[in-house]
């Protein structure tokens, strides 16, 4: 393995293994790293991994297709204290609250998922205001103007993670319309991962279900 | 004038006067301006007007400070077939609500102002809601990540124009995150117009209402 | 429908049936929401539907390649006041121009076509002026410098939608440079929507008609 | 107060009263909303004041010059599970780590300091390993390239909120380069807020201490 | 004059003797630069010369203050082979415009002057359709969105030299705006300089004349 | 031809036929143009044309395909005054360097090249300054860091037209360094078209030829 | 040879003979090129070779296809004074890394890898210090964040050349964010090259080592 | 000293003391940190001191107003193996120059300086080919579009270190296409520091040095 120096300590350090971000790796770069981990008895979630390197790595654990993630966990247990909701605002941010939910869960949380709640029909999202405010901690999923986070945030006294998308066109500049709109939100309380980062926010908000 | 070729047959051709920008004129070359419009029986309308020049040319028309908009209308008639409703998402961003207010007023329309009814807080916007549906035209000014437009565009079937404005600070670009997010809106029916440009939304809805 | 809330109420309180976004959504997925949709008795409307997918649902209404749009309309009425111009700019943006025009009639306008009337020949514009006149809303579609909104704002007293296109190399920046010139242009009584939204023009210039 | 509709409701249904945000509001705006929350007995919190309107406003509570925030607690309270930890990477970043600080105790957490931590000197970080590990939220704060939240995410298991700060020249460009640096770190759960947005993260941070 | 190496040679080799750019440099430095020159009985131009230091410098030749350029010619000659036309979108743009106009004419050219006939108002140019097609060089001055080089590229078959100016606001981002619009022009025929660089589009302009 | 409107009056008007932009037309609508031009017995001139559609419009001229550009030339003419220099800084820049040269040609000029003389080898530039004085205009392509016009027209009294080129990776930015460069460059009597465009740059120098 | 104008000088020059940038040249051209070269009796390096020009050109040297570098070197002699570094922050980096580390010892320097040493788990960085201290020049390639010069600077007195990848997703854009956070570093004795530049690293690198 | 930790040990580990950045710190501030630094027999250097605040810190050591920088060496010891150059394109970019060369020599290197060569003409620069081949390294400092390196860069085989200036104006943009233009130069061995930061040249320069 010349070509990775696996962080074995890390599971000790934060609480969960290495995540392998598989964008820009080989299959066989996958392949050395997932031995590594698995030898040592941790988990194994690979991110970004696209069907054809998935193909070759049938083997390793569970692929979804959808979220592009691959996971291996030797024995789920439940490590939160409540639920993490997966809120999306359009059927077009799906693979992104995938990505979200598989590694909330993977990760030892419980996830309720809210789909397609966008804030020009708001009676949707407001049908579901219960789970706004019985959910540990909020994950909202937005692309084009990336303003359903902010509305969220008004209804609810629970931390809200914001996950800008890439869906959109034009002025949504792959997600960067979204993004500063998290960024500058008027609602409080709203906290900002990468652009269609459904790994970050779910790291994040399963640190925080588990404190 | 050597200054200014001032377009004395616009009002003949497109229904209104032109309307002097006040930015990166002199006190004297707008007297001038001014000068041939009133000469020629027109209405005069000067917008981003500083303070300093408008206490030189305070004999022209009545000054608005926080809107910078000076006016003066031979006659205000009535024009328009309904109400011009302009709303406003903080208390911030006033002066360019202001600014389209008067600007609407000035060019024979009545307006309806709903202040500081920012998506953080529904219930303030949902108590409008007749109001939404009564006016013609829906002018919606907001800073930050300029959601309001969004949210309005779905409670209502009237044309929304809205206006992004530079209240913010940081990712807010002076203006850009919510000129990106309303140009990416969820919601239909909104067009927009430059940052803080609460002359253009104005006009834009006049020309509505007059139809 | 896990994937979709599809919003029913939304021709209630808009006027206008939700319209589906086709990019980034299955062809599985646009069945299930338009299956809704007509159960209810609405028509369909989805846009940004590529070929392939279109293929797939060919039994559901008809296609405008160039446009990329899919239209079930279950009876056509004349709701508008007047007719919506779309103009455009070049012949490279007609595909933006088509979509423009395809959603208006399907909202129930009358729709008046002109083409290829770009600045660089400025009597090809002027001897469309009756229509400039005549027209109650005008829809601007151009690329490039997106100088055409602006004559046209000049020539008139109707409102002026503009729609910059992607097309352009280099500086345009993929619709960026004639964004920003439709946005401060120097003619009034212009508002603007994003990059190649033709569908956005059309939803808001028929809002304008239906008053 | 015809410029605010003040959101007496937030308490209630977010747990934390309104917060007012001082930057382009004129100090008698303020008063009059400081006047609506105090008299329904609500706590006040005002950030980005600047030290003239501070004046003006000083018999309404006490005032942070450095951190601009002013504070009225009608009796402060423990309301957290444990510590928030306030650490910043260089004493030019100290006006941000201190609205961060003052807001979370102010919203009822207890804060733990570090300063000047930066990773051009990594053993002043490391000799805190057990704070990093001891507090339930860390918050922090860094200009230039902003790399610290990345190596304090790797040394503990606690949710990290990380606030870039406009300090830096040239390509920082005021702070987008540790904005952007936040966004893409390669420490997992990082989240992120906007721009010199100590109260952001305190917000944030307190909703989480506060579970 | 350790702090510049004065080309005394780009007479020779450019026809031209080197140009001093004001902004940057000290009322001494440009002295010692201006001695260097006059000295060698070359003509001396400053440009971006503030008020302040032109002040110090008003025995060195004649100032202009709009233009912000000191000019010493030792004796004017008619150097070009036709006229140069200076074209002004705007009264606001005039300083730029009148820097181009100077600075040709001390370059040894004829200049004929056309002031505020922007594209919105658009018989004010046609008016001057005689002048676009006799003079040898036109250089189009304009702010906002810039679309007079392309309205004007299409009426003559003359070099079109554009000048975007920072005259505008929000979207039009210091003169971005007008600068793409320019280098998008759908005009052909039409170069351009920095913006607010009428300096450059008169030296440009210049050495075509000479030619 | 309902796509187009074809401006047959341009040539009478500029010198020129209209000149067609391959790109975003079908070869249809090419083929339907340049009926109309032929049917004149204007020459032909189409740009940016890919091989596929070439192939299908081989009958109509010359396919120059590095330059992507078709030609149809009833009798060439020489129109100009001098010959117009292609400069070229780097092997990869020459597909736009073509381009301008073939299209110079085709409007009557004749077209001196220099190709690969980049600065980081001065005296490979240096050995043609004979040229660069003699030719009556030069047209300088450049990619990167687009430093070869500012050498350029400090060797010269004649006018220089920069043309940025994509060439490049990585903070090249798909030309933006070129232009911002050429845009900025110290020289004197440097104009700029679009990157990539050396259509634009060989139209522009022929105007200046043939005045 | 008319495609290019080969630097035969260059080797006497600048110590190193020319290098050809593979990208936007066809195999043709870089055979014409190379033949020059070898012929002068000079080593030849090609880099941004993509897969299947290096086919055509297989005769020519070694091709290493991860770095995309092509080598013919005709005596590798050791030039330098030192090693030189070539440290990876991550898997994915390696390509670029691959790329400084071939051309550094093509330039006739030893070099030392240290690979996947990210700052999120420090202690893998930590257990090279010796090497840290011992190299005469260190490359530090990073994407993401690019925080790992910062750290790198901090623990050692040699110079540290810093190469941004286009690893990332996101607000990574390409590598802007590593980019800026490099040249914002607070670590002292960082200088910084292009995006992906690898080559350009180890060329400066080289000449350091050299001295 | 609760606003900072200074690393003393930062001497030991990198062979310089901590520098002080000035901006954004108190007199009273750095004169904490001075404390600190002074009092453990380490010189001091403070960088991005305006002249307010070092009028308040006088007695700490010499302050060179252009540069704003205040050195106090206690044994000023030469320290490099040769001379570093200090190349400057022009007057106005002093600023920066002296701060690398007060810096450079500061930590102990020969300066050598060259002043006003901009590559306009080039023969200014060409009578300094002496200097450029004997120096050790070569700082090139240079505003607008930043050519100078890549022009260095192929008359030497000494490293390059690169400081883009925000001189310029328009399409400058603050320096940034300086910036961009040195990090895509075609002279090998270039690499860059940020804008305005003569003083991260100085530094890496004195590394390489004192290698």
């Amino acid at each position: 393995m010349d070509d990775a120096t696996v962080d074995l300590d890390r599971l000790e350090r934060t609480g969960v293994p290495e995540v392998v971000f598989g964008e820009g790796k080989s299959a066989a770069q996958i392949r050395g790293i997932a031995g590594e981990l698995l030898g040592a008895g941790q988990d194994l979630l690979v991110t970004r991994l696209d069907a054809d390197k998935a193909a070759q790595l049938a083997d390793l654990g569970e692929y979804h297709p959808r979220a592009r993630v691959l996971v291996k966990t030797h024995e789920w247990v439940d490590r939160g204290r409540g639920e993490i909701a997966v809120i999306c605002a359009g059927t077009s941010d799906l693979p992104v609250a995938d990505e979200a939910a598989i590694v909330a869960h993977a990760l030892g949380n419980r996830v309720h998922r809210i789909t397609d709640v966008g804030v020009a029909g708001l009676h949707r999202l407001l049908a579901h205001q219960d789970a706004l405010r019985r959910c540990h901690v909020l994950i909202v999923v937005a692309g084009m103007e990336g303003a359903l986070p902010s509305v969220v945030a008004g209804l609810t006294d629970r931390p809200v993670i914001a996950v800008p998308t890439s869906i959109g066109y034009g002025a949504s500049f792959g997600g960067i319309a979204a993004l500063l709109g998290m960024l500058t939100s008027c609602g409080s309380g709203v906290s900002v991962v990468n652009i269609d980062n459904g790994f970050g926010a779910a790291f994040s908000a399963s640190r925080i279900n588990r404190l």
